[in-house]
C-alpha cells in the first residue's frame, strides 16, 4: 500500500516536506575502487580491460574480441524477432523527426556600431554511448541517445555494452546498427567509462560520454568528468499523474505500474481531487499486480515509495506538482493545457487521457532520457544540444575598437588588470 | 621564457601530446572538509554561516549582517568611480542585447498522424550567484552571469560574496544593482555553496549555483551536484593567437601577457608560420613585462606554461587549435573566416587583428564565462540556455494512440515490461 496524503490535513505540509526528502537509492561508496580500476586501465589499456572482464563480466575478451564484428551484428539480425526490428524502425524515424526539430541555429550579425558578433554550433567529434548489460539492456535507450547525436552530426559514436557470459542482447546490436553505430566493444562498468575517456590500444578516446549505469559506472562518470563531458547522472524513474474522478480507475493503475515494475527504487504518484477514485485506483492496482510478470518489482516500488495525494480542487495541486518536479507528469484531466500553461517543472508532460507515458517510452518522438530526483526544477531531457557545442564569435575593425575602446580600458583600469587595457590601447595608439 | 615546439621537428608529435597533457592546477584534496562544512551549514544554518566567516574571513556577520543592505548598496555607489559605474551601465547593456538573441524558442506541432509534440523552455526559479572575495573579485564577472539569468527570465537571483575583513569589493555590489540582483548575502567558500544549496533561516534555497571559486567552493559545486544543478568547474584561463608575420609583435606579446597576468596557472600560446616574427613576439613580452602592475604574476605564467609553436604555412596550424580547443583564440591572420570555418573547437573566437580578447571580457557583448582545459571539445560557454530548461510534450487522441500501439506494445514485450504494453493496450480494449 501507497502512502496517502491529504492537502486539508493539519500535518501535511510536514508529510510532504518529508516525502519530497525521501532517499530511494543508497548509492554505495565506490569512489576508492572506481578510482583504482581508472587508473589501471590508463596504465594497462586493453590488457586491463580483458581482465576486468573477466572477472567481472565472466567473459574472456580474447577469445571474443574486444569489438563487436560485423558478423555479430549479422547473427543478432538473425536472433531478433523481425515484428521487433519493424517495431525498432518505427521508433527510430519518430525519434528522428521531432529531435532534427532541435538543431540549434547559427546566429551572426552586425550591431549598430558595426561590431560583428556570433554564435556558432557544432557536433562533438566523437561521443561514447553507455549501455547497461543484463535485465536494463534496453534497445529503445540505445535508439534515444543514437539518434540525437547522429542528428547532431558526430563523426564517431561509439557504444560500449557489457557482455556478462559472453552475452549482449541482439536487439542492443540491432538498434545500434539501425541508427549507424559501427564502433561496438564489448566493455562494461568503471572500465568502460575509463576506456572511453583516456582510451586504449583498441578504443580510441570520445569527448563526451552518455548513458545510464550502475553505481561503479556512475561514479566512473563523475571522476572523468573534467577530462570528457558527461550527461546527467540518472536515478530511478517516475511518474506523477493529476488525474480527476472521470478516469477509468483501470487505466491510471496500469499507469502507475508500468513506472513501478522499472524498479525497485522506481516511484508513482498519484495526485487527484475525487477520494473514491484514488481508492478504486489504489484497488485496481491490486489486482492488476495479480498477473504481472514483474509483479514482485512492482509491489515493492508501489509499497515503499508510492503516494495518493487527495487535493480539494484539481487547481490545488499545481504548487505541488512543481516542487515534485517529477521526470514525467501525465495529466489525466478536462483542461490539461490550462493546467501545463501554469506549471513550471517537470522532464516531460504527457496531456489528456490517452496518452500513457509507456508510449514516451519508444514511439512518441521525444527523448525518454529525462531529469529525474527533482533535477526538473533544474536540467532538460536529453537532445540534441547535448551533442553540440557553441562558439561565440567576435570581430572587430580599428572604428568599432576605438568605440568600445574607454569603456574597455576603465574597467580593466578598475579591476587592476593593466595588461588587459594595453592590448587595446596599444591598437590605437593610446 | 616559453618553450618552443616546431611542427617540423621529427619529435613535434611527442612534445605536443605532453603539451596538452600539463596540469596547470594541482587540486588540493579538500573534499572531507567540504563535506564537513557542508553538513554542518544543513544542521546548524545562520549559527555555522556566523562561525565559519569569523574563522575564514575574519568578519563578523553578527555585526554585519548575513545579508547586504539598501544601505550598503548606497553606500558602494558612494565609493565607485563614476566613470567606472558609467562603463559598467555600457558594458551591461551590450550584454544585453547579445544574450537576448539566445532565448531559445517553443515548438509545438502536430505530425502527420495527428499526434500533437512539443518543447517549452521555463526559466529555473531561482538561481545562486557565487562570485569570489579578495582580488578575484571582479564586477565584470557579475555582469557576465547576472545578465543571461535575468533575459531567461529568472524570478530569484540570489548573490553569495565573501567579505574578508568585512569588505566587498564596491563595484561589486554596484554591478549586482546594475544587474537587478537584490538578495546579497555576505557568506563565501563551502558554507556559502552550502547554504544556497540547503538553505539557512536567512538564506531560502535555490535550485542552480553557477560562478567560480577556489577549490573549496569547487568540491562544494560538486558535492551539492545533483540537489542543485551547477555550471561547469572552471579552469584557469588561457589564449591561443595564431598570427602570422603581418602582425606588429607588440600588439600580439600584449594579448599573450593579458592573459598571463590573470594568474600563475594561465596560459598563452601563439602558433605563428614565422619564426622571427615569433622571436620578435617573444622579445616584445619581455619588454612589455617590465612596466606591468601584475609582471610577478605574468612573468610565471609565461615562463611555466607559455608557449611559442612554429608551423610551415598557417593552414597546417588548424588541427593544432583543434586538439588545444582553448577557451579564447585569436586569429590574427589574413583571411580570419575561412580559417574559422575548418575549425571545431574553442569556447570563443576573435577575428583579425583589431579584436584583442579583452574586449571580450568586457564590453563585446558575448560571454566571458567560456569552457577552459580543453573541455571547449564538448562544452559552451555561459549563456541563457544555463538559466532554463525544457519539458518535452505529447498528447494524444484515440485514433493517435491506435496508430502508434503496435509498436510501442511490440518493444514493451521485447524489453520484458507487461505493465508498459499494459497501459497502452488498456486504453483499446486490445
Amino acid at each position: 500500500m501507497a502512502i496517502t496524503l491529504r492537502l486539508s490535513d493539519a500535518d501535511f505540509e510536514q508529510r510532504f516536506a518529508a516525502f519530497l526528502l525521501t532517499k530511494r537509492e543508497v548509492s554505495a561508496d565506490v569512489d576508492a575502487v572506481v578510482r583504482a580500476i581508472i587508473a589501471r586501465v590508463r596504465a594497462e589499456g586493453d590488457a586491463a580491460l580483458i581482465e576486468y572482464t573477466q572477472k567481472f563480466e565472466k567473459a574472456d575478451l580474447k577469445d571474443l574480441g574486444i569489438a563487436v564484428s560485423q558478423d555479430d551484428i549479422a547473427k543478432a539480425y538473425d536472433a531478433a524477432d523481425p515484428q521487433t526490428i519493424e517495431a525498432l524502425k518505427f521508433a527510430r524515424d519518430r525519434i528522428r523527426s521531432h529531435h532534427e526539430r532541435q538543431r540549434p541555429k547559427d546566429d551572426r550579425y552586425t550591431d549598430a556600431i558595426g561590431v560583428e558578433l556570433g554564435s556558432r554550433w557544432t557536433a562533438i567529434e566523437a561521443v561514447g554511448l553507455y549501455v547497461p548489460g543484463g535485465t536494463a539492456s534496453y534497445p529503445s535507450s540505445v535508439l534515444m541517445s543514437a539518434v540525437p547525436a547522429k542528428v547532431a552530426g558526430v563523426e564517431r559514436i561509439v557504444m560500449a555494452v557489457p557482455a556478462p557470459g559472453g552475452i549482449i542482447n541482439p536487439l542492443v546490436l540491432v538498434a545500434a546498427d539501425l541508427t549507424g553505430i559501427s564502433e561496438i566493444y564489448r566493455v562494461g562498468g568503471a572500465q568502460a567509462i575509463a576506456a572511453l575517456a583516456y582510451g586504449t590500444e583498441t578504443i580510441k578516446p570520445v569527448a563526451k560520454i552518455v548513458g545510464p549505469g550502475n553505481a561503479y559506472v556512475a561514479a566512473a562518470k563523475r571522476q572523468v568528468f573534467g577530462t570528457v563531458g558527461i550527461d546527467m547522472i540518472a536515478g530511478p524513474s517516475e511518474v506523477l499523474v493529476v488525474a480527476d474522478g472521470s478516469n477509468d480507475p483501470d487505466w491510471i493503475a496500469a499507469d502507475l505500474l508500468a513506472q513501478a515494475e522499472h524498479d525497485v527504487s522506481a516511484q508513482s504518484i498519484l495526485i487527484t481531487d475525487d477520494p473514491a477514485f484514488g481508492a478504486a485506483v489504489e484497488q485496481a492496482v491490486e489486482r492488476q499486480l495479480k498477473n504481472l510478470s514483474r509483479a514482485e518489482t512492482a509491489a515493492a516500488s508501489w509499497r515503499d515509495f508510492g503516494a495518493v495525494i487527495l487535493v480539494p480542487r484539481i487547481e490545488a495541486a499545481l504548487p505541488l506538482v512543481d516542487r515534485i518536479a517529477a521526470e514525467h507528469v501525465e495529466l489525466a484531466i478536462d483542461e490539461p493545457e490550462s493546467f501545463l500553461a501554469r506549471m513550471r517543472n517537470a522532464g516531460a508532460v504527457f496531456l489528456g487521457r490517452h496518452t500513457p507515458e509507456a508510449i514516451g517510452d519508444y514511439v512518441g518522438g521525444s527523448n525518454h532520457v529525462l531529469p529525474t530526483a527533482r533535477s526538473a526544477r533544474f536540467s532538460s531531457g536529453l537532445s540534441v544540444l547535448d551533442f553540440v557545442k557553441r562558439t561565440s564569435i567576435l570581430k572587430l575593425g580599428p572604428e568599432q575598437l576605438r568605440a568600445l575602446a574607454p569603456a574597455a580600458i576603465a574597467l580593466a583600469k578598475a579591476e587592476g588588470l593593466d595588461a588587459h587595457g594595453r592590448s587595446v590601447a596599444i591598437r590605437l595608439n593610446m
